[in-house]
């Protein structure tokens, strides 16, 4: 259990789907939450999602209906899992002789705004929650939903319960927020490609966002930059763990604890990288902002974007990365860009075998030398490179997707082994 | 489509579990709405029940999770089911070009009070029903749940969402209630049993009533009920005829209409009988209380009450029925109450292989011999009569339960045959 928190203070557990996916698991989630009021735990507020499966199917069943349903209507549709499960949890813990109240969003006045399907938290009402604690109780909150002004259900977008409980934790004050998953927390690398991968005991909020958006996501990015904004500790444990042993915590990073960090704190690895490399562009501000418009409207996310002007020419180069999926329509807008009087020299090329290995930490901002030991490794494994941006706590290579393995490999092994 | 009514007033239909059992039902009925829609029908609104077996898996998770879960945790979860498939009717609507909004308890102040899991509506804030319609849309509100005073959902209890659809129309002052189900409408008698049974076209509140209770279930009983106590026209139909050419229609009789209406509306069929006879019961007020208070708290619903004080003698005779399932705790009770003074000299036999035969009509009232017609037809068919009980609109007979249906048929023939 928790040593390092004092037992009066809130505390907010999120279980996902695959924590809470059959009645076996609800089951015993809810005998650990006994165990824990048992020993003393008095604040402990719970937030599920739908049980593994249930939300695909409301998904399949709302795009058989109508393919372009309304958004509010697939919120609608698609919440009702949370409703069950919220319901069979508290259901669950009063077996285990914890009284439990069930929440919706409508009760505790969990107010969404922006778009449907993609909502973003805006208030919670906390009274009730606490009133269920001074009963002795333990609070369920359906994770994944929330009411707009016109009290319609708005969702806040797949993984959207990891967010719900950060949120929530924020609301009660809570010392951190724990996060039930499937897996044991944040390795320094994809265990399935690096076997000596180990598990990272803390990360900051900074490398955890950068890890996930490189593809090695355990928590939805909405809830970490929601962590780093309010400061609130979350903590991340495989749900199945019952030995309580192994877990990583995601946290604020004093100055101290950066300059102490290791220098690097994982390797990740992205596979459908497709580059785009583009020649011919005239000089000029609005260029670059016009191939972006378009490549946006046409619906491809962009992810790496080097540039760079030619000091001898008065045309520029430009790269950029796309998931492999967006690759055609990236081309097709680029392809539609040639017609225009500004791109009539435009000429581009498109890749798509492509990998991006990264290697992320907040030590990097105060370590030099990172960069050059990262392309040593790479030149030593024989991997190309085709492409590279860094950040402060980031470098990334995109390489041929075949040797991306290796690379990642490679690269842990600079980084870990010792 | 409907004659009777002015397409200006307002009508509710209330599409019931197999109704909107999948994507297809759902679709073929959101295309009849929108041909109504267009024929100029302007006030149409929609309850929906959850899809065909959605209510009762959750009804089996919730007892895998808890055999003894609170009311309000069952409550919640088994009401996902009508979230759902009023998201995707809405869905649906839209497709066919018909705006629609959806409407959970909440959002329209569906208020109710009384027992989780057998609630009773309280109140109906029509105001954002009537501005859909306002704005040329199809309210979808979701049957079978409303919310308590504290906000928690509360459900009517199974088949409630015909009670939504009613208690619907008469908040928004609909010319009528109609329940599109899987059968045609009220039948003189079952056609599996009888073959000749005909439709019934129009039918007072009280005679189906007695059908209902005598086991010929097609509306919930609570939901007549509340047509009768407002004078709410409930007209019964099969979601799957297209030519929407049968009915049944069920109303108030005036005095005139009632003068007219046929001396018997049905014969109905109740296989499940358990029949006790009393005898060594002490004369005395408080006697018949105490028997039928035990086998009440015994769990055990009583059917048919017969009681005879004979005058020579200080003891009575009484003969009550219950359903077959509840026989064994009916016997229990009886076994029970032998150890008190006042019933020392009690005596009971039970009989549970019988069934009990009825026939109804509003027309009895008025029309002498209906009795004696009754008993010469099951005398030709040579039934034996165990029990006989009669009221103002029905005559059951309890008989063999192998000899049920032929006393059925004879009945059938004796007051609908030429």
């Amino acid at each position: 259990m928790y040593s390092e928190t004092d037992k009066n203070q809130p505390i907010v557990q999120k279980y996902g789907g695959t924590s809470v996916g059959s009645v076996d698991r609800i089951r015993s989630i809810a005998a650990r939450i006994a165990r824990q009021k048992q020993a003393g735990w008095g604040k402990i507020a719970v937030v599920v999602s739908a049980m593994a499966g249930e939300t695909n199917r409301f998904v399949e069943l709302v795009g058989m209906v109508n393919p372009n349903a309304a958004a509010k209507h697939y919120d609608l549709a698609v919440s009702a899992g949370e409703q069950v499960s919220t319901a069979l949890m508290a259901a669950a813990l009063e077996r285990e002789g914890v009284p439990a109240q069930a929440f919706l969003a409508y009760q505790i006045g969990l107010r969404a705004e922006g778009l449907h399907a993609k909502a973003r938290i805006r208030s919670i009402d906390t009274e009730k929650l606490e009133a269920c604690w001074a009963a002795g109780g333990v609070p369920v909150v359906a994770g994944f939903q929330g009411v707009s002004e016109q009290n319609e259900v708005m969702t806040l977008g797949r993984g959207g319960s990891d967010i719900s409980a950060v949120a929530l934790a924020v609301a009660l004050k809570a010392s951190f927020c724990e996060i039930n998953t499937d897996v044991e927390g944040v390795f320094t690398a994809d265990p399935r490609v690096v076997p000596e991968a180990k598990l990272v005991e803390t990360l900051d909020y900074d490398s955890d966002l950068e890890m996930a958006a490189l593809g090695r996501k355990v928590l939805h990015s909405r809830c970490v930059e929601l962590g780093a904004k309010y400061g609130m500790p979350i903590v991340v444990r495989d749900s199945f763990d019952v030995e309580e042993a192994r877990r990583t915590r995601i946290m604020s990073f004093t100055e101290s604890q950066a300059l102490e960090a290791p220098v690097v704190t994982g390797v990740s690895l992205d596979r459908n990288v497709c580059k785009f490399t583009l020649t011919g562009l005239k000089r000029g501000s609005s260029v670059l902002s016009t191939v972006f418009e378009r490549v946006a409207e046409a619906g491809a996310n962009v992810d790496i974007i080097i540039q760079n002007e030619l000091a001898e020419s008065d045309t520029m180069r430009l790269g950029f990365t796309v998931g492999s999926a967006d690759g055609k329509l990236a081309s097709e807008a680029l392809e539609a860009l040639r017609g225009e009087a500004a791109f009539d020299e435009l000429q581009f090329t498109q890749r798509g075998d492509l990998a991006k290995v990264s290697v992320v930490g907040l030590g990097m901002k105060s370590y030099a030398g990172v960069a050059s030991r990262a392309f040593a490794a790479l030149a030593d494994a024989g991997v190309e490179i085709l492409m590279t941006s860094t950040s402060e706590i980031k470098i990334s290579c995109v390489v041929p997707a075949d040797r991306a393995e290796e690379a990642a490999r490679a690269w842990h092994n600079a980084f870990f082994a010792n």
